[in-house]
């Protein structure tokens, strides 16, 4: 989303750890409480412990099906039943229209038409109507708002939202309670960002479950607006003209409702190379059997990459989503 | 193995549930207690209740560990000092390596040079000395026992073993406790099957907590030797001269105490051919997000064929492994 979109979020104030337990309750009987996969090997070449946090296993294959589900569920419900809308390119789509279909609303989603096929065809699949755009020539926000408006349905925001990082927020919630039945402590944690939604709620959850974990967003190189925003100490954007095979957490600069979080929050942001990142899908399929779309394993490729010191350490890592064609998932773990 | 290595299991006894038990209490600091998956699309489109077990996501990456740690583990520690050997085409001697190592004994694994490579490559990075023999040309059996005479290490047979039997059988507990926190009762349960115990120990494991589950072995296509055996009511050979991808569970004819349970235990067997495999694996990556085998994926390959009525039914499905070569994996998910 653009800095327009992301002008008007729907509360000003930040959420607190009730909000999140809130959302944690009303979430359980629909979500996964997602497992924390090992790799005792790695664990023993590192002398460490990192706890890898299976997000690619929560309905819709990302964890964004926890914050589209909250928002919708907490719209007034007069305004739920004409419907929702949402402009993504995949996760909050795919999240949004599962979430609609379980309150037996329609949902509208305006869709890059360069999407990963696999994301388009299971949005559509879980009811939704999808209407495609050219990113290189119309404007997402213009036809959104023209739904919206013309439609009246309730537009549900990808992270720029108090609900929504509520429920991205109960990912932190699980993992302070998974450590703990270990009887580990987290010493750092590592996130994907976008829009820094998913690590905001974890940040909001982590302040309250586990006040010493340091937390780090990990950002595609050259997509790093929220690394350097917490570096200039304000929004900055990302400069034009670049690519990544991270399609998922591709934003032009951080929200406000997060970015005032993740400045408070965060400890400091990574930055991984697409190189590191197809590595460390090939890794995750080799060694945790597990599915990883590029932007879901980029936390991964930083704890790979060596981007923190981990030595003695317990560590968080974040694996935020797998919706990923199988054409170019088979191209990234056969590259090694 | 063979019928004359099958001749000899360490026990003429069958297990019963406390032994089950007993095995699942010693495992539970090393093994991963699997999650269930579900994916909730496909039980709406079948009208059913499909939880898939997934032992790929166990330690080595197959439910192998369960049955080798444990049989390593009720080894007079006098043995076990001296060291262990196997003979297996991957999975058992990642299984038996990796528990090895945590005794802190010697493993040496007798291998065929056709298995994956990345089975051979993950045994020997668990410390193990594996000793790869021609398939086509020796005799794994005379190799293994030489070796098991010389160098007086203990046999760990793969399947045909009491205490074997006993740690693949904390499968079916975990399952149908599992099943019970979720409120439901599992009517069928669908399980591969190369010599058996995997489904014989989860077999004796449901009998006790979960009498009413019919059980059904799956088989691939020319090696359907359990179904038949089950149908003959005495154990048969497979046909020589048949090839199939399912590597992990190729094997010449029942063992002799898994049969012994899997006659009185099972409802009956399926098989699939490699197609159906295929695509089972392609679904597996796409909509569980979980990496499967070619021998780990025949019953949601069973499943999705429809060689079971699902419609109003609570199914297990059991995927037992997921240790595949990048570019075997990036062939089956690619070619649908």
């Amino acid at each position: 989303m653009n800095a327009d979109a992301a002008a008007t979020p729907s509360h000003t104030e930040l959420p607190v750890i009730a909000d999140i337990e809130r959302a944690a309750a009303s979430l359980r009987p629909f979500a996964v409480r997602t497992p924390v996969l090992e790799c005792p090997r790695l664990n023993e070449q590192l002398d460490a412990r990192i706890l890898f946090k299976a997000e690619a296993l929560q309905r819709t294959g990302s964890f964004k099906f926890r914050g589209a589900w909250t928002a919708i569920a907490r719209l007034p419900e007069e305004r739920r039943r004409h419907g929702v809308v949402a402009f993504s390119s995949g996760n909050h789509a795919q999240g949004v229209a599962a979430a609609a279909r379980l309150f037996g609303v329609s949902a509208v989603i305006v869709m890059p038409s360069t999407a990963p096929r696999v994301k388009i065809d299971s949005t559509r699949a879980y009811g939704a109507e999808v209407i495609l755009y050219d990113p290189a020539g119309e404007d997402r926000d213009a036809i959104a708002e023209r739904v919206e408006r013309e439609r009246g349905l309730a537009l549900i925001r990808p992270f720029d939202a108090f609900d929504v990082i509520c429920g991205q927020g109960t990912v932190g919630l699980e993992l302070a309670e998974q450590a703990a039945a270990l009887g580990l402590e987290i010493d750092e944690l590592l996130c994907p960002c976008g829009g820094g939604g998913l690590i905001g709620g974890i940040a909001t959850a982590m302040a309250a479950c586990s006040p010493t974990t340091r937390l780090f967003c990990v950002e595609p190189e050259h997509f790093d607006d929220t690394r350097r925003s917490l570096a200039a100490g304000e929004p900055v954007a990302n400069e034009a003209g670049h690519e990544t095979i991270c399609d998922a957490i591709v934003t032009p600069r951080p929200g406000r409702l997060t970015f005032r979080i993740n400045r408070e929050r965060l400890a400091g942001g990574l930055v991984v190379d697409d190189g590191q990142v197809m590595h460390a899908m090939h890794w995750a399929f080799a060694h945790l059997k597990l599915v990883l779309e590029p932007g879901g394993a980029v936390a991964v490729a930083a704890a790979l990459a060596g981007a923190r010191p981990l030595q003695g350490r317990t560590v968080a890592v974040v694996c935020s989503g797998g919706n990923v064609d199988a054409d170019t998932f088979a191209r990234c773990v056969t590259a090694q």
